[in-house]
Formats: structure tokens, C-alpha cells, sequence
């Protein structure tokens, strides 16, 4: 068990390697960050990172769970977010979204997270980015 | 009195159904979170949600409208705000933007919140996206 | 030495000043908030804000140190920084961003803050914008 009052840097086994110097996810007493996550696959030694598929669908599911991992990582759960911010690329992509959004939450004990969405630049091939704060007890 | 321990959702009664399983705000212990809020006007049964009106003037005074509506709901005020990030769609609209902002300000006891400001895609119709993290005591 | 516990401005003597009512930062309790910062210069009486020049590099360090002094302004480091977030204006910034980045912090002790970066519209010749929330002890 880690000491949860000191800032602890939260990167899942399976991630990709951050392409520059950051943590995947960041806890610091009752507050976890998690960091932009997008729709890359576990990690495969030797190769880049690769996003779960073209789709705005593949790569949403994706993203859900890469943002699970982190919060996980740091003894967290969805039950914990109280915010997340998401960043797609096409407005119109927001209805598609919010089916699969609501579907992720669908299960979820308690009241579900704040929300922001805007529409931004994102690196070739990547429709979707998401990152959440959780507030712990 | 809720138990502010706890994780709430705080939906002001007057506004309109998120657009997805969202809440317009979310308060855990000392950090209350609001959710991107935009220029729609209170909810009207039956009808879908509708901007205050296409300026930019209408628009940014209905969402810090929204924006209190929820800090209100969760215990909080204009005071407590610590963020507020701010979502424009085109850069000739700061000089007006930042006129309007300056005057929600202009009686806040105690210093003003941080804030960040970006141009952003929004739904077509939506000028301003404003967003806020509050600290309590 | 301030109240930490009631909301603090943090504007740093040499910051421009904020082109509307908001602060370059703000600490309340344990939770510190660093305003979107660019590359501006120090302040230099009767001109208006001028970027540290035009190029990536030189906005990109010059906001590194306008983070940093808002950080110290509020008894915080960037050790204490849990979370980074990156506005760049053209997807081809990325790679040098990085380098940049990661020279930043090589220096960093303990696991680095989480990030997320997105593509946005700044006002005219500004190419970076970063903001930062840092959890103290």
C-alpha cells in the first residue's frame, strides 16, 4: 500500500510509454489527476503506439478503459470522478458519443461526473481524448 | 443539509437535461466542480434546450447565470471559485468577452478566480463555453 | 506569511497584468491554480504584453518560467504540480514542444504532474499556452 499523502505517479503496466516526460495519472492525498488519455492499445514491446481503431467507436471504448486503468492504479473508481473533460474533434461526432458515453456510465453507483466537451486539434488519427479528476476520501 | 462528505450532483431545477449522463456540477467534501455550461436559457418542458440569443453579449450572460445557478446549488458562490476556464470560438471576440467578465466581476469580495481562455469548436449556434472548480471551506 | 487557508491572488510582481479581472493564480487551502500563462515578458511600464519572441522555443520557456514564479508566488514548486495542461496551435509543434518539455523537467525530483495537450486557437502570435494545478501538503 502506498502512502497516498505523498504525490504518487499512477502508470498502468499496459499503457504506452508518455511521449515526453508525464505521468499517465498523478495522486496527491485525495486528489487523482488522470491524465489526456486517447485510444492507443496495451503497449507491444518494440512498436509505437497504435490506437484501437479508426473509429470513433473503438477508439472511445478504448479510451474509457485506459482512463479506468489509471484511476484504478491509484485505488480509484468512476465512482470517484467528479469531473471529465473530453476533447473530440468533429461536432459531429457528439451524438455517436454521447450513446457511448452514457452506455460507460450506464452502471454506475452514485452521480455521475460533471462533463466539458469542446472540439480541438488532435494528433492524425486520434478523434478522442478524455481526462478525468476523481476526489477520493 | 446534505452530507458534503459525500459526492453529490448538483442540478439546478431550472435548467436543462444534460446532453448525456452528466451532471451541471458535482461536489465532494471541499471541491465542487461545474460543469461546462453554456447560454441556454431555463428549461422549457417539451422543448429542446435554446440559447438566451445568437450574440455573444446574451450568450455569456446567461451561461455565468447557469454557472451560479449551480455553485448556489452545491453551497457555494462566486467567491469560492478558485478556475474558470473560458471557451470562445473566435479570437475577435475577447475585447467584448473580457468587458462582460470584468463587469460579473466588478463587486466580488476577495480576489478573483485564475483563469484560461481558448477558441475552441462549440456546437453550431454556441459562442461561449464557461466551465468552474470551486474550494470550500 | 499569508493565511494559506482563505483564498490568496498570486500575481507575480514582473507578470503583465491580466487583460481582464482574474488572477495568475490562486491558492486556497492546499489546492493552487496557475492561470493559462503565455510567453509574455516581464511587465515593462506603459507597453502593452509582449511575447519572449516569435518562435515555439522561446514562448515555450519564457511560459515555463511565468508557471513557475506564480507557483513560488504561492509557496509551491513544481514538485507540487499535479497536473499540466498544454495548448499548442499546430500539430507539428509536438515533437519540439516535447524536447522542451522534457528538459524542463529533467531536473524534476519525484514523479512528474499529469498532462494533457490539445490544439487550439490562441489570440495572434502567441503558439502556447500552459496552466497547472498543484496539490500542497
Amino acid at each position: 500500500m502506498s502512502d497516498t499523502s505523498r504525490k504518487t505517479a499512477l502508470n498502468p503496466a499496459t499503457h504506452t510509454t508518455p511521449p515526453a516526460k508525464f505521468s499517465h495519472g498523478v495522486r496527491k492525498g485525495g486528489i487523482l489527476q488522470v491524465a489526456g488519455q486517447v485510444g492507443f492499445l496495451p503497449a507491444v514491446p518494440g512498436q509505437p503506439p497504435a490506437p484501437a481503431g479508426p473509429t470513433l467507436r473503438e477508439q472511445t471504448l478504448q479510451t474509457f478503459a485506459n482512463v479506468g486503468a489509471v484511476l484504478r492504479e491509484g485505488g480509484a473508481s468512476w465512482e470517484d470522478v467528479v469531473m471529465v473533460r473530453v476533447y473530440l474533434t468533429d461536432t459531429d461526432h457528439f451524438a455517436e458519443f454521447n450513446e457511448l458515453y452514457d452506455a460507460h456510465f450506464a452502471d454506475l453507483a452514485g452521480p455521475p461526473p460533471a462533463r466539458t466537451t469542446v472540439y480541438v486539434g488532435l494528433p492524425a488519427g486520434l478523434l478522442v481524448e478524455i481526462d478525468a479528476l476523481a476526489v477520493l476520501d
